[in-house]
């Protein structure tokens, strides 16, 4: 059985744009793992009504409704409330929930007597029944509607992580017997989307009922996503693996990794596996790159870190970029981009070296240069590989994100191919 | 009169977590500056049925029904489909934006011939105009339904992202004469939420109707919004302001900024304000310290760079942290912060300097200090503030997130009192 589940987040800064809804993806992926298909993902704002009416929507819908959001104890929180105008029940006091918050409060030294809207924290819908939440004050609600399950979560990002991957999955896991998802990702580069999908056409039309396929395109790339739904496992992996060898046979020439996770992973796992150290020179993506690297958990083995020249003066005295060359070629050059790469190589002595310089915009360069136009440069030493690019498009974070990104792709391909 | 959006994302990789939805955030704030409220943003699947039954709940809803994604050449992109059986039309060649494909394939360098998808991408409804797409193969379609509207854009964040601002806002801005919004976020510290709203609860409830108050509390703070909703700008920013200086009366001596914009921009402005420099040493931020200074337009002014030291000898090489203090003390240390912050000052030559060492996890450091420890430094050559921190339940994300914010914000108050 297909179980389905509807996520619901509330909060006017969501609707404002001032915070971008990171928790759906969280709980979207934490769901697939067991199973259990994201029908739909509602925003709505801190208003009873509207609160009221999505959860009637998620339950008309899904098996599982899962709210994030409005647990709070000031006057801008009320999903407790909705919840009991749509469950028709009252509040009651749970003694343990403010157990649970007195104990918080010591641990963080507060040690004080609970106001009225602390005590208010310890009421819960009478129809409800709660999970203590060891990571904050608001308790976690887990209320049954006939067959179905409303699950209410606090919107702070670890609260609700910490009680999603303790409490929730362990419990949905135990109550329903789901469907197996997989997803796999491969990565096609130096084709147009719509050719890609014409060439692959008659092997896509034949593609078993139970496997979807997705076109991801990136700016350089492809990324294509196989969704099997199915019973067992191991099976649905097989099956996935073998509608890749097929495409293997038909466009095997445009296919640049069988297993796209994001970049920065695939580039950790070919150092790891060559045994080789990297480390960075970044100007205009400011430390991004640096960033994405230590994002992947056990980094430390292969990158040493970065030198992010913002200033003129770091790329000389740091990274002994040649004055003379950035007078003649300006910053933003081939030239300083080599020097850049060659200088961080040498300082952290690491094997391998990548090095960014370029305009972000939104105003023009120091030296004039058109706002978008950026060089990137890898070297082992040895070989040293040098491209430009130009964006004028872009604002600031999509620049860096973009450029970023090439950066680390130029990088798996110069590893593979010259290491 | 209010005019109301409903956002409406179409894609699954939403749905399984697989990317974030950035783009409602942006679009949201985008409407805000124009006036126009959004009462509700949903993502669904691509399933025709699903997009349908979504159109029909954005149109009923509110004025304006904007959607992302579903627009590409292939397979899994059904959004055109359903817009038709919505609106019960059929797709008709738009010899116009075939012309646009053509051009920016020959800017692309590709010269190719439009093979049938790209033919299918200058198909629309009936019903429906366009908007020439500059950054991309797929028109935006503007359609108006009785006196409602329903716009579609590509998902691609920058092809939206540039619609958005060169021709949807300015035609939303002519078509409707719509309230004005205006939001003004101040920030407080030093007393826990229920407390604060406790004691500013007779003023709350005397705040005019057209202003709504929330509270977003942070790990360490918490953001006040004020929102005011009307039709003249200056009257409702004098009255939001005038409801501050009320609130100082009350609760001054916990307000930390009148205007809390982002850690980062408050940093820069107060740097900029008394002409210092600042320059950082990262450790396991990895990067996203500097990540985020950067990511303020205009930050070359006063930032000058970043050393990541991720392996051990980048500190003792670059950073001049002393070898026998590591062995004694441990990388995570009060003792290796402190020399990492004077270290990258001397290097990169600037006035101020921050520093972070600590284990992100999620296994043990090398020195198996606990994960979750972290120390902070910030020196501007007399003065050093050195301070530990201990967060034992985040992820390797929400560590990085947190100990930079705290970076920043110590930053911010050093530099306030002690330079």
């Amino acid at each position: 059985m297909k179980i389905k589940a509807t996520l619901l987040t509330i909060g006017d800064e969501i609707l404002i744009g001032q915070i971008v809804d990171t928790n759906s993806a969280f709980i979207a992926k934490q769901l697939n793992t067991i199973g259990i298909e994201v029908e739909e993902i509602i925003s709505v704002q801190d208003e009873m009504n509207h609160i009221v009416e999505a959860f009637q929507r998620g339950i008309s819908k899904s098996n599982i409704v899962i709210v994030t959001g409005g647990l709070g104890p000031t006057k801008d929180d009320k999903t407790k409330a909705a919840l009991c105008q749509f469950l028709n029940c009252e509040l009651v006091q749970e003694p343990k929930v403010l157990e649970n918050i007195i104990q918080l409060f010591q641990t963080r030294g507060y040690a004080k007597e609970l106001n009225s809207l602390n005590q208010d924290q310890g009421l819960i819908p009478e129809k409800s029944t709660f999970i203590q939440n060891k990571y904050g004050t608001a308790p976690c609600l887990w209320t049954t509607v006939n067959d179905k399950i409303i699950i209410n979560l606090p919107g702070v990002p670890f609260e609700m992580k910490g009680l999603i991957r303790d409490e929730i999955i362990p419990r949905l896991q135990n109550q329903f017997q789901s469907e197996t998802i997989v997803h796999r990702d491969i990565l096609v580069s130096g084709i147009p989307e719509s050719d890609l999908a014409l060439l692959v056409e008659e092997w896509e039309n034949n593609l078993p009922e139970f496997i979807h396929l997705a076109y991801l395109p990136n700016r350089t790339s492809i990324d294509l996503r196989f969704s099997a739904f199915g019973t067992n496992k191991e099976f649905l992996q097989n099956e996935i693996q073998y509608q890749i060898n097929k495409f293997k046979l038909i466009a095997g020439e445009f296919l640049i990794s069988e297993n796209s996770g994001s970049a920065q992973q695939v580039l950790g796992d070919i150092l790891r596996e060559k045994r080789l150290t990297i480390s960075t020179a970044e100007s205009c993506t400011g430390g991004n790159i640096a960033s994405l690297i230590t994002s992947v958990s056990g980094s430390s083995a292969y990158y040493f870190g970065t030198i992010v020249s913002y200033d003129t003066s770091v790329k000389v005295n740091l990274l002994n970029v040649s004055q003379s060359d950035i007078d003649e070629f300006t910053v933003v050059s081939e030239q300083v981009a080599k020097q850049m790469a060659k200088g961080v190589r040498n300082q952290l002595k690491t094997d391998i070296s990548i090095s960014t310089t370029g305009v972000a915009g939104p105003n023009k360069g120091e030296d004039g240069k058109e706002v978008g136009t950026v060089w990137i440069s890898i070297t082992n030493g040895n070989i040293t590989l040098n491209k430009k690019y130009f964006y004028p498009y872009l604002d600031r974070e999509d620049f860096t994100k973009i450029v970023s990104n090439n950066a680390l792709n130029l990088a798996i391909q110069f590893v593979r191919e010259e290491c």
